[in-house]
């Protein structure tokens, strides 16, 4: 019963993948100037998830409405993603994004960053299929996430060089950098069909209770992971000194020396890494921090169902929406 | 007289531009976080003569519509137009922008992408006091036109690239670099104003023509213009190599000898360049190519005039916008 269940909910959010995806490859294609266009074709066909447009697609057909009415947006959504993800690459300075070359190693920075510019300029355009009355609430809330998910960015950057950071500054930046974002692709979805101001705040708010969620279980598991199923290397955030929950919630919960410990090894880079890890992950866990942060993901995915309850949405599309905070919940990868 | 309507027109001009630069400082201001926001602010607070703000407002209030309901359309594309510069000059690693540090150069290149990107957002924002009927085709005209400058920006890297550059080509990068953002901004203006489909059209033709005069002004002027004057290095364009207008006309106007020289010239960077700089000219006058330039210029003057005559305009506001067409034809800074 369960694994039927199971296979149904994957069933529909493989629809939605589907459907979006073909979509993309329609809209998204190749144009003069081709330097201009290439790199927007490149990271698009990356893959990933799609999990905002899935978000987006599925609460529009929870809510009754024909789900493909939502496609425009929902690839607004995904590319403005793909926009922030090209130029957060030039920022960290990183190679490689989903097991490929980014497009500012692959081209060259100055690609990069004016082939960025077109996607979020896209992005824009995309809602162009929509009246003017949808029109303008729609591009309202995306300008308005765009521009928190550029001070979640600038946040993140701060906070590297900055010596106190507080566990409310780290949930904040977390909620500009992702949280906003899902929340957005929720209530987009809402928008589009027509659902009531009430309706749309618990979208969104199931959104941001998600993206927390999401974020807090990823520090997890970078640090507490096993990296044959995450994907990636395990203790990159305490590599690269990251503040991030369990290192913010170490510190207030660990004793003077302790603490003076974490904040010296968050202070150096050995070439080795490996005793380093060890070491910051024992005393994450002598302070309990594992067990906060699983506690706060708890937390989060409860509230985010809570607020699914609020809205009375179509039953197997509720069922799908609660399959995503519970994979999250259990996730492992 | 002449004197007298010369003085008036400046008088208007300063209206505008005063007008505007308080709406702007009142718009734009800090906030958290400070290195998102700090650099739009500097920026911003440049100066520059504010053309395409001030042609928005002249023209609403030539088409008989208060001007200052334009304002928030006209720091719109002034924001974009400001964006556009902080990512060029990253591009072009231009340590000075109107004798000030460009963003880059001040602060890093990541605050210049980020706050780039947020420039743009903004831009999008200030459209939203407008109603949906309104603020979906002034958005629409801003994201085709955005969009255009980027493959405008995008063909002026190409070109410095490519060995085959036609003079239409380079018209055509031009239009998209410069030309299409003055139009839009006169468009805008028609818009706010509630004008016909075929004054909007008419607005925008103006612009195009005016954008278009205006570049290949400012490349005479590089070339030939008075360096006490024009108040920057003149053959700037002649050591970077960089295909103008002159270069290609003169290559389509000499015979096979010349032709060879100029390409070579156009091959090379000697630390001196005043030699190079000298004999280039020598050739752009032997092949006629500023006499050519000098033509097309007064052409795409008497274009734009002519479609202000199309519009029928308030004659104080027509006076301003004409005098902004002649002095570009006498203009030697």
């Amino acid at each position: 019963m369960y694994f039927w269940r199971k296979t149904l909910q994957l069933q529909t959010i493989e629809k939605y993948r589907r459907t979006f995806n073909a979509y993309l490859n329609k809209q998204i294609s190749l144009k003069e100037p081709e330097q201009l266009y290439e790199p927007m074709i490149y990271i698009m066909g990356l893959g990933g998830k799609r999990l905002r447009p899935v978000l987006t697609l599925m609460i529009t057909e929870a809510l009754k409405e024909d789900y493909k009415k939502a496609l425009p947006a929902a690839l607004a959504l995904e590319l403005f993603h793909n926009f922030s993800l090209v130029h957060d690459d030039i920022m960290d300075a990183a190679p490689l994004r989903r097991g490929k070359a980014t497009v500012h190693s692959k081209w060259d920075i100055n690609t990069g960053i004016l082939s960025g510019d077109a996607m979020l300029i896209r992005s824009y355009q995309l809602f162009e299929s929509y009246t003017p009355d949808l029109f303008k609430p729609l591009v309202e809330l995306f300008s308005k996430t765009a521009l928190e998910v550029c001070e979640g960015q600038q946040y993140d950057v701060d906070f590297e060089n900055r010596e106190e950071v507080t566990i409310a500054q780290y949930l904040h930046m977390i909620r500009c950098k992702t949280a906003v974002l899902l929340a957005a692709s929720m209530q987009t979805g809402a928008m589009v069909a027509g659902a009531s101001a009430l309706i749309q705040q618990a979208a969104y708010d199931f959104g941001i209770y998600l993206g927390l969620a999401f974020q807090l279980q990823d520090d997890y598991l970078d640090t507490f992971g096993d990296s044959a199923s995450f994907g990636k290397q395990i203790g990159g955030d305490i590599i690269e000194n990251k503040k991030t929950f369990l290192y913010l919630k170490s510190l207030e919960l660990s004793g003077p020396e302790e603490r003076k410990e974490l904040e010296h090894l968050f202070s150096i880079r050995p070439q080795d890494p490996s005793a380093k890890i060890k070491r910051v992950r024992e005393i994450f866990e002598m302070a309990g921090a594992h067990l906060a942060a699983k506690e706060q993901i708890s937390e989060y995915t409860d509230r985010a169902h809570a607020k699914l309850e609020e809205m009375s949405l179509e039953p197997k599309a509720l069922d799908a929406l609660r399959a995503y905070g519970d994979q999250l919940k259990h996730r492992s990868i």
